[in-house]
C-alpha cells in the first residue's frame, strides 16, 4: 500500500516521534492508533521462534509457544550450503508468519574469534566470506515469507565477557576485512530489514551510538536502508544514539528513552531532522511489515520436523573414520551410551533458546531405523547434572560395550557449558564423559563418538576411537539426523566452518581473550582461524573446511578463463569434481586464493568461493566460481580502500583449507597507482624505488662514501639511511640544501 | 680533582652553552679552552675498540687501529656468566684507556625481539632480565678502568629497518617488563657513565626528544645520573632535545644543533635552566673521565689474544652431540670443510666492525693442537663471495670426507648476510652451504657442523648430521676456541640466550616485523622469546638456556627458606647440583618463576636468577637465589607500579627454559590492595566481587527474575548483565534510582 511517510511524520508531535523511537514493551513497537500506525512484534531467532505465550511480561522470560528448532548457527554454517539456507530461513519465516511476528531477530554473524566465546553455538563462522555469504542466502529465505529479519550483533561483539561494556579494540584492516566483511556480505546480498546495533565499544565507542558504523559504514558505504534496532537494552545515551543512526530503542526502557531524545531536541543537542530519519526508517520498517504480511496459513510441524531432520543431516561433520567402521551395520549390535542419547543436547542457552514442537533422541531413532532386529543397548554412561565421575555408570556402560560389536558414544556439553551470557572455560568434554570415553576405548575396539556441542573441543582421547561425528547442536531433529548418518541413510556432507585446535592454546585470540574486562585487544589482527593456522604453520586437530564422506572424490580439470586480468576484470575459474565412490553424496568444493608476493602481510590463503555439489557414483560435474577485484584485495587503511596490489595470485581448489587439490596462477594487475611521498625521514632506498628517485640519487653521488672498514654489506647500511639523520651526521657533505633540494625535486 | 660545575657554567655564554651540547667531530667533544674544559673522545663498541686512526674523518670511516677483538653480544650472553662479562669489560676499558679513549659505545641490550634484526649480534638476549644483569657486569668492568661506557640504543629500537624513523609501538607493559627492564637491570646494577639515545620513536615521539623516556622513566625512576648522548645523527628537533633531556648531540652536526638551541632559547621555547641542566651532565662527564683516567699502561696483545680464547670458549654452545661424537679423538683424522675454516667470519658488519690484531682459523688451529701426528685435511666446500651453489667444490668436501674419520663443517652467515643496517631476511644458511652439508652427511655418518653466525638459523639439516656447535661470532681468537671445544681440552659451557625456533613463522613478531615502514607494532606484547614459545606450546629448535656439555650434572636438594611470604620479603632459594659425568665442566642453573594463577596473561615462566658454577668431576656445589618483589611482579599499567598478586608461584629450577629439574611452590601475599571501581557498566560478578557487594546484591533480591526457559546457566547470564543495561531493560524491576543507590553505596 501506497503512504506518505513523510507526511505522517509531519502530523507526529515531538512527543510521538520520541516515543516511537523505543519499544511498547519486551517484543512490540509503539502503536500510535490516531495516526494509524500499527504495532508490529519481534521475537527471538535465529534457529527457531521464540515467541512468548500469552501477555508479554516484562523480562522476556515467560514460557514461548512451540516451534521448530533447528540447528544452531555452527551446524548450519557446517553445511556450506546456501540453498539449504535459505529453506531453512524460508521455513522460520513461514512459522513466524502464522505466528503474527513480523520480525526474526537474526541471523548472528559475529566472527568465531575465540572458540570460548559462549554465543558461538548461534554465530556461522570464522571465515566473513563463509558466515555472510550463508546470512545472506538465510535472510533472503526469512524474508521471502513476508518476514523481517534482523542481522546481530552489529559489531565485534565476539565474547560474552563483559559483553554489554567491553571495548573492543581492533585495526582498521582487521575491521574491514574480518568483523565488518561478515556482515557486509550478508547485508548487501540480502539485504535484511533491520541490523541489531550491538551491546559493546568498539574502539571506545559503544555500538549503540556509533555514528562511523551505524551511518557512515552501513548505510553510506554498504547502502542499508532498513532501521537499526538495539540490542535488547543496549542503548547508552538515547540521544547520542539517534544521532548516529541508532532508530529503534528496544526493548522498552518505560519512557527513559524518550524523555532524554525530547530534551535533547528541545536543548538543541539533538536536531529533529535526525530524530525524523529514524521516525521516517522505524515507519518505513512497520508499514514494510504489514504491507508484506503474508495470508495466514497453518505450519505443519511434522512437515517441518521431517525437513529439520533432512537440514541437520546436512550440517553435521564425519571426523574421523578409520577403517570405515562408519556406517553401522543395519543387523550390528550396538551399544548406545551417554545420557545424550535419550536426553538430548540440541540447541545453545540464552535468548535463542526455544520450545521445540517435538523431540528426537539418537536412541529411538536409532531402534526405528534398526526395526524388528534392532540389537542395540542402552547405557547412561555419566550423569547430566555433574561433571563428577560416576564409576558405576561407567562400568554399566563398559559392559553394554563389551556385549556389542560397536559402542557409540553421545558425548557432548552439558547446557551449562555453553550459553548467551558467559564464555566457555577451556575445550574440554566433562571430566565424566572424558573418563567414560577412555573406559569404554580400552575395553570396545569399535568405538564412535558422536558429539554434541556448539565449538570447538580438545579431544586428547581422538587416538582411541575409531570414528567421531560433531552434530553441532542439531535441532529437534537432530536424534534422527545423527540415526541416518550412523545407518548410512544419509551420507555426511558437512564441513568445519571453523578450526579445530589441538590445544586452546594455540588459538590466536589466546592470549587476549576476553581481555581485562575494560578492553578486549584483537592483537592477532586479521589472522583469525585458518588465516592463524595455516600462516603460521600451527597444526590443528581438524582444519577448516574439513569432513569426511562416506565416498570419495577427485577433482581435476581446473582452468581459469585469463591468465591475466586487470583487477577490475572477472575471473572465471572452473573445476570437475567427480564421485569415485560407491554411494551418492555431497561434496563442498572450496576455493582459496593467495597472494604470492605482497608488502604487507596477508594470510597464506583466504576462502573465496565455495560450492556444494550433489553427486551419483561415477558422476561428474563442472563447478563454476566467478572472482572479483575484492577476492584479490587487501584493506588499505591510508587509502580507504580495498586495494589489489599487482602480482601473482594462486588459485587453490581444496576439500579443506589444508587439503588443496588442484592450484593454478593469474597475475594481476592493479587499477591504482600508489606513489609513496617522500620526506625528511625517508631513506635513500625509498627514494630509489621513487619513479625520479635513481637520477637524483645519481647526481648527488651517494655512494661515493662507502668503503669496507665496517665489513661487507655497508651499500645497503646506506641505502636504510634516512635523507634527515645523513643530513644531520655527514658533517656538510650531504647538506640540509641538498635535502631540500631532493624533496622539492622529487615531491612535485 | 674537585671542581665547582656551576661556577664554570656561570662564566659560560648561551653560545658556549650551545656548543658544547654537540659533538667537535665525529667522536670527540668541543674543548672549551678559556674555561679550561678538555675534550674527550669515546669510539664505537661493544666488543671492542674501533678507534680510527689518524686525523678525525667526516664520516667516522677511517681505518681503526688494531684492537682485540672478543666475542660478539650474542657469544658473551650465552656465557651466561657475569664474571666473564666483567672481565671482558675490563679487558676492552684497559684498551681503551691505553688509547686515550674515555668512552666505549656500548653494550647493546635491545631485547631480541625477532632473530632477524640485523644487529642482534650485538645484543645480548631476548630476555631483559639475562641481558640487563649481564650488561651490568660488562658495565662495571670497563668502567673499573677509568673508562666511560654508553649502553644502547635507548629504548625499543628492535629493527634495522628504517630504524631512524620507524614508530615503535608499544603497550605500556610490555615497555616496563620487556623492553625497557633490560636497561633498567643494566643502569641500576651497572650505572653505566652514559645512555645512548636511540633513532627510532617510540609510541609517537623520537627517542632523541623523549621526555618520557629520558627524563621520567630515565632519571626520575631510575636515578640515573648520567649524561644522555645520541645515537650518531639521531637527534631530530635539537632544542625539543635538550628539554627532554637530551643531553649531547653526536656527531657534529657542523652548528646546526647548537644554533637551534640558541634560537629556542632566545625565543623563550627552551628554558636556560633546561639547557644548564644538559651543560652539567656534559661537563660532569668531561671531568669524571678526566678524574678517572688511568695512568697509562700498555697492552699485551698476547695476552688480550688469550684471554680473547678462553672467553670465546666459554660463549659457544653445543646444540648436539649425538653419540657422543664429540670431543674429536686427537689422533682421529679430520677433514675441516668449509671456507670460513680459513677466512673465519668472527665479528659483524657496521659501527662495530673492527680491526682485529690478529686472527685464528679453526683449521690452523686443529693443526697446532693435533701436533706431529695430524691428520687434517681442508676443502673450501663453498665460495665466500655468492651464494651460487659450486659442485666442484662439493666433490672435493665429499672426497675429503670420505677419505676422514669425522667431517668438521664449518658453516655461518656470510658477513654480507647480517649487519647494523638492514634486517636478515630469512634464517637460511646460504644455498650451497646448506647443499654441502647435504652432500657431505650422505657420504660421512660422522658431521660435525661447527657454525659462525650472529643469530638463530633454521637447520633442515639437522637429522643429517651428528653435532652441532654454535660458535656465534666468536672474536679473533674464536678459532682457537672452537678447536679447543672439538678436541675437548675445553667443555662446551655456553647455553642459548635465545630461543632457535624451528621454522622463522614461528616466532611471534612474525606477521609484525618489521612493520609497515612507518611503525613496527608491537602486537605480540610481553611473549617475546621462550615467553611466547613456552606460553603458546610453540616447540622451538632448540630452547632457551638450552646448551650440551660433555658432562652431565645432577640437579638435587631444592629448598625455599619460606613456604608463605609476603612481596616485600626477600624469598632465599639454593638447590644441589653435582657434576656425574667424568670430564670437569661449568654448568648453567636457571631459575624461573611461574605464577600458577593470575588475573592477566602472564608468561608460563620467566627468568628470576641463574647462576654459573664450575664443577670437577664428583663435585658437588650449592647455588643460592634471592628473589624479591620484582621476582613474582607484573607492571600494572593502571598503578603505575610493579604488583604481585596474592597466590601460589611456582619456582622452576632447570638447565633450560623446557628443561625443569627441580620445582616447589610459594605463597606470596600481595602488599597493595586493589578495589576496583563500582560503575554503572560494572556487572553484577563485579558488584559481588566488591566488599559490600553481596550485601547489596541480596537487598535487591536480583536473583528472583531466574528461570530456565533460557535454558540452563541463566544465574551467570544475569551476574554478566551491567548495571546499566540491566536498568534499560528491565522496564522499572530494576530502576535507575536503585542503580544510583547502589552506586552510591559502594563507592563510599
Amino acid at each position: 500500500m501506497e503512504r506518505n511517510i513523510q507526511e505522517i511524520i509531519s502530523q507526529m508531535t515531538l512527543e510521538e516521534k520520541a516515543a516511537i523511537c523505543s519499544g511498547q514493551d519486551f517484543w512490540n513497537t509503539i502503536p500510535i492508533e490516531r495516526l494509524g500506525i500499527p504495532s508490529i512484534m519481534m521475537t527471538d531467532g535465529p534457529h527457531g521462534l521464540r515467541k512468548q505465550e500469552g501477555e508479554v511480561d516484562h523480562l522476556g522470560l515467560n514460557q514461548s509457544i512451540p516451534a521448530t528448532c533447528y540447528p544452531t548457527g555452527s551446524g548450519l554454517a557446517s553445511s556450506w550450503n546456501t540453498g539449504l539456507a535459505e529453506k531453512m530461513g524460508s521455513m522460520i519465516g513461514l512459522e513466524a508468519s502464522a505466528a503474527d511476528v513480523s520480525i526474526v531477530l537474526g541471523p548472528g554473524v559475529n566472527i568465531k574469534r575465540s572458540p570460548l566465546c559462549g554465543r558461538n553455538f548461534e554465530y556461522l563462522s570464522e571465515d566473513p566470506y563463509l558466515s555472510g555469504t550463508l546470512a545472506a542466502s538465510y535472510i533472503q529465505g526469512v524474508q521471502s515469507q513476508g518476514v523481517g529479519t534482523s542481522i546481530k550483533h552489529f559489531a565485534v561483539n565476539n565474547q560474552e565477557y563483559k559483553r554489554m561494556s567491553v571495548d573492543a579494540q581492533v585495526d582498521e584492516r582487521t575491521l574491514r576485512e574480518i568483523y565488518l566483511a561478515s556482515f557486509e556480505y550478508a547485508i548487501k546480498q540480502g539485504q535484511p530489514w533491520t541490523v541489531m546495533a550491538a551491546y559493546n565499544k568498539v574502539n571506545g565507542e559503544y555500538c549503540s551510538e556509533n555514528t562511523r558504523l551505524l551511518t557512515n559504514i552501513l548505510r553510506e558505504e554498504w547502502g542499508f536502508e532498513g532501521a537499526v534496532i538495539s540490542d535488547w537494552g543496549a542503548v547508552n545515551e538515547r540521544d547520542l544514539g539517534v544521532a548516529a543512526g541508532m532508530d529503534l530503542e528496544m526493548p522498552s526502557s518505560n519512557g527513559v528513552g524518550s524523555k532524554k531524545i525530547i530534551d535533547a531536541v528541545q536543548s538543541g543537542r539533538l536536531s529533529e531532522a535526525a530524530l525524523d530519519q529514524s521516525v521516517d526508517r522505524i515507519l518505513t520498517l512497520i508499514f514494510k511489515a504489514i504491507d508484506n504480511r503474508k495470508e495466514k496459513g497453518t505450519v505443519d510441524h511434522e512437515v517441518q520436523h521431517l525437513k529439520a531432520r533432512e537440514i541437520a543431516g546436512e550440517c553435521m561433520v564425519l571426523l574421523k573414520n578409520e577403517g570405515d567402521i562408519l556406517p553401522i551395520g543395519i543387523k550390528d549390535s550396538v551399544a548406545v551410551i551417554g545420557a545424550f542419547a535419550r536426553k538430548p543436547r540440541y540447541q545453545g542457552g540464552g535468548s535463542s533458546h526455544i520450545l521445540p514442537t517435538r523431540l528426537d533422541t539418537v536412541y529411538e531413532e536409532l531402534v526405528k531405523i534398526a526395526g524388528a532386529d534392532a540389537r542395540i543397548r542402552y547405557a547412561a554412561g555419566y550423569p547430566l547434572d555433574t561433571d563428577t565421575i560416576d564409576e558405576e555408570l561407567i562400568q554399566e556402560a563398559v559392559e553394554a560395550a563389551r556385549q556389542s560389536q560397536v559402542a557409540v558414544i553421545v558425548a557432548g556439553l552439558p547446557e551449562r557449558y555453553e550459553s548467551e551470557g558467559f564464555d566457555r572455560k577451556h575445550l574440554q568434554l566433562p571430566d565424566n564423559q572424558r573418563r567414560l570415553i577412555e573406559a569404554v576405548a580400552a575395553e570396545q575396539a569399535n568405538v564412535v563418538v558422536v558429539l554434541s556441542n556448539g565449538g570447538p573441543l580438545e579431544m586428547p582421547w581422538l587416538d582411541n576411537v575409531k570414528a567421531v561425528l560433531e552434530a553441532y547442536l542439531g535441532g529437534q531433529a537432530s536424534g534422527g539426523a545423527v540415526a541416518d548418518l550412523l545407518y548410512g541413510l544419509v551420507n555426511p556432507s558437512g564441513k568445519l566452518a571453523e578450526t579445530f585446535p589441538k590445544k586452546l592454546i594455540h588459538n590466536p585470540s589466546y592470549l587476549n581473550f576476553p581481555g581485562d574486562g575494560e578492553t578486549a585487544e584483537y592483537r592477532e589482527g586479521i589472522f583469525v582461524g585458518y588465516r592463524h593456522y595455516d600462516t603460521r604453520d600451527v597444526e590443528p586437530l581438524f582444519p577448516f573446511g574439513f569432513g569426511l564422506s562416506y565416498t570419495q572424490y577427485e577433482y581435476t580439470g581446473l582452468q581459469l578463463s585469463h591468465k591475466t586480468i586487470q583487477d577490475t576484470d572477472r575471473l572465471n575459474v572452473t573445476a570437475k569434481i567427480r564421485n569415485i565412490g560407491r554411494m551418492a553424496g555431497k561434496e563442498v568444493i572450496q576455493l582459496y586464493v593467495r597472494d604470492i608476493e605482497s608488502t604487507l602481510p596477508r594470510p597464506s590463503k583466504e576462502l573465496k568461493g565455495y560450492a556444494k555439489v550433489s553427486l551419483q557414483p561415477g558422476e561428474e560435474t563442472t563447478v563454476q566460481f566467478e572472482l572479483d577485484k575484492r577476492s584479490f584485495a587487501y584493506y588499505d587503511t591510508k587509502h580507504q580502500d580495498w586495494i589489489v596490489e599487482t602480482g601473482e595470485f594462486e588459485i587453490l581448489i581444496g576439500s579443506s583449507s589444508r587439503n588443496i587439490e588442484l592450484r593454478d596462477t593469474v597475475a594481476v594487475e592493479s587499477s591504482t597507482v600508489l606513489i609513496q611521498t617522500i620526506t625528511r625521514h625517508s631513506t635513500f632506498a625509498d627514494l630509489l624505488q621513487h619513479p625520479l628517485g635513481a637520477s637524483i640519487m645519481e647526481a648527488i653521488g651517494q655512494h661515493e662514501a662507502t668503503d669496507n672498514t665496517l665489513g661487507e654489506g655497508m651499500d645497503e647500511l646506506i641505502l636504510n639511511t634516512s635523507l634527515h639523520n645523513a643530513s644531520m651526521m655527514s658533517n656538510g657533505l650531504f647538506t640540509e640544501e641538498t635535502l631540500q633540494s631532493i624533496l622539492a625535486a622529487v615531491n612535485n
